[in-house]
């Protein structure tokens, strides 16, 4: 067989600067960590990709080397094979109770099949979406994602903030706790990037104050502009309801209020909105249980762990099939996995909801050419040969070193949580 | 955008010659019809492909020619969405209750896409599994697709037989209408072909006689030769559960014994053995009632009626999804269909069945180097870019003055059933 073959996987672990967010499961550490994966071909080819970092994940990716190199790029089902038999699901990963995904075989294979499909795309001269059916729109939309966050601009700044600091750059700094702080972040954040939906990550503060900043929310930028809520899960059945009944006629869609789907299935059936989900319905191996139960009417993909970009173009048809419909979810992440939910989300049928990302809370950036821009809350779909973006050497080389100065090696909310409060549990409900 | 773009598309009618089958809707005619594309690029490369012809899809794919012309041979997505917007599937074509599908789009969109992916495989360089996600096996397995049949070779001869035939070529002109006859087809067929398993068309005669012709098989080919029995929806329930249990243990599986959901899932419930439509869940949006009532366990695709390659590979991960298994219906046809299904066959996660292909009763071929090998009843995958056969135009020609010389524009084998029996009538559910 032909080329382009596999003759390297280079595995480097970064860490970004990350401000001091707070979620269900504790605080944002200063630095979120990716890793970045280079795949070379025998021709020289790279293809790129990026997922969330952890050692385990790193780990996984180091045993997967074997499994790849001397393949061919474009032998991706030959490629998922080999990891699903290699590794055993059941007993190396889990999703786990947190909002994040922790499971292994999932990241592995998107982070080659994304590098893979890179590759493939520079071969044939084409963009990462045409090896999708091809672009259906040119600019992909985004909603403004606003979280409760303590002062601070993370990283070595940790708690401290850039006092030269102006537009978003400062209100990505300051705290965020009340309302009135959540409305200042949102108008900061739609100045810069021009959003025209709005989600806050909830599960932070109790119902009331949530529902409190959702109104004032819907107060200050009126029924045009879609609003959601995410309080990963933490709410208790009855909570959902009674304040979910409070932001009827106000939410786009109320995201994971409560946990599994059954609950889900009953809170859906209570409230007059639809529901989405990152956390009840995260793998094709729940579509049957989310069918059965009725549990939500939009998933939130993420090609990170649903195996990748082709994997999450059967979602979709999945999703189109029973009536569900289809938007995407993320991680604290730059601009490789920006550009990879972008030509994912260029080849959708539809985008009833604009996606999620965290961009703008990352101030650095892997890709040659600095950070992406956004129009109007959206981005342009990348024209160029693959994923249409390049790593920047030394700048991946400043992440890596930011990943061994921090010292963190997996993402730990709650850790982080207890250097502000000590005695601070997670707690799968909460409230 | 760069090419290749979409100059022309040939449309162009033939007629095979075939023998006078029997089954549940009549008799085959003494010519089937298809319809044989071919889509050229401004760069003069042709993609080429394969459907079920009738005028009526004639039309439809000539209606099309002004969506496609102009149009990236790569944005697969776009002429889709193009297709379904400029035909109202409702209106224009519906399934039909004959065994074969009747719907427009379907049809339509398959001849166009896997004429495109024939295009990109040209253009890169690679055969069309690769667009696929690449191989996950040497060679394709077949079933023995065994009718029932009045003596006659079809074409010109008709109901009469060439004396000097021998072999499979023989036996493919003699009469089958008993238990005898049956197993000295299947013997004929799998010493031809190397088939290692056997399914009967059934539906023709009553529902005593096709049992009696499955056991006959079962003690000439013994347990290691798995059956497969389709009446084609023609047994009614009480029927299809008392004549069904006869038959357990002995079949692999029972195809379409009763019309429609409903009744294929209280069959299912009643007997002891996989249950295999092609009939009661043809199209995605059948799929939610397949799961609800539990329809069936094997989806017999056919890329011509589910909007060709890339959706069968979705369908193959929606039945992995739900636990339905996959394999794949036929129609008479030739070597580009067959091409087609094989690279369909290799990329997909797994063959549990055996596929079925009625390319054993026809004798012509339109694709140059003549008919397509079977080994031990698998066809090879076709390493050639794109599909990687290619027409023979002389044979088209000449199968394209069959189809103007037969004066046949649709399948109706009902018309032809009654140049035998003049009063014969048919029916949706017969015995």
């Amino acid at each position: 067989m032909k080329g382009p073959i596999i003759q390297d996987i280079i595995i480097t672990p970064i860490a970004t600067v990350d401000p001091p967010l707070l979620n269900a499961a504790g605080l944002h550490a200063p630095y979120a960590l990716r890793t970045i994966v280079e795949i070379v071909t025998d021709d020289n080819i790279i293809g790129i990709s990026e997922i969330p970092g952890t050692t385990d994940t790193n780990e996984a990716l180091e045993k997967a080397r074997e499994l790849i190199v001397g393949k061919d790029a474009f032998q991706l089902n030959q490629i998922r094979d080999a990891i699903e038999s290699h590794f055993d699901e059941e007993t190396t990963s889990e999703r786990g109770d947190a909002p994040w995904d922790q499971r292994k075989i999932v990241h592995v294979f998107s982070a080659i099949e994304v590098a893979c499909l890179d590759i493939q795309g520079k071969v044939l001269g084409r963009p990462v979406v045409d090896l999708l059916g091809g672009k259906r729109r040119e600019r992909v939309p985004f909603a403004a994602y606003l979280f409760y966050k303590y002062e601070g601009a993370g990283g070595e700044l940790a708690f401290g903030t850039d006092p030269n600091a102006t537009g978003w750059d400062a209100a990505r700094q300051a705290e965020a706790v009340t309302p009135q702080g959540i409305v200042e972040q949102a108008v900061a954040m739609v100045k810069e990037f021009g959003n025209k939906s709005i989600k806050l990550k909830g599960g932070a503060f109790p119902p009331v104050e949530e529902v409190a900043a959702m109104l004032a929310l819907y107060d200050h930028f009126g029924p045009d502009v879609p609003l959601r809520l995410d309080p990963n899960a933490i709410w208790k059945l009855e909570t959902a309801i009674e304040y979910g009944k409070k932001m009827e006629g106000i939410l786009e869609y109320f995201e994971d209020p409560v946990r599994g789907q059954e609950n889900m299935a009953k809170a859906r059936k209570a409230l007059k909105m639809p529901l989405a989900t990152n956390m009840c319905t995260t793998s094709f191996e729940d579509i049957p249980g989310s069918i059965a139960f009725g549990s939500e009417d939009i998933i939130l993909s993420d090609h990170h762990f649903w195996g990748g970009l082709r994997s999450s173009m059967e979602l979709a048809k999945l999703c189109q099939t029973f009536g569900r419909k289809l938007s995407m979810h993320s991680n604290s992440h730059l601009g490789i996995s920006l550009a990879a939910m972008v030509h994912l989300g260029a080849a959708l049928p539809e985008i009833p909801y604009a996606l999620d990302t965290h961009y703008p809370w990352q101030s650095e950036e892997v890709i040659a050419g600095g950070r992406m821009k956004f129009e109007e809350g959206a981005v342009l779909v990348p024209t160029g040969p693959g994923l249409g973006v390049e790593i920047d050497q030394e700048a991946l080389k400043k992440l890596h070193e930011n990943y061994l100065k921090c010292g963190i090696t997996k993402r730990d909310d709650l850790v982080e949580m207890r250097k502000v409060i000590p005695d601070w549990e997670f707690k799968k409900v909460r409230w």
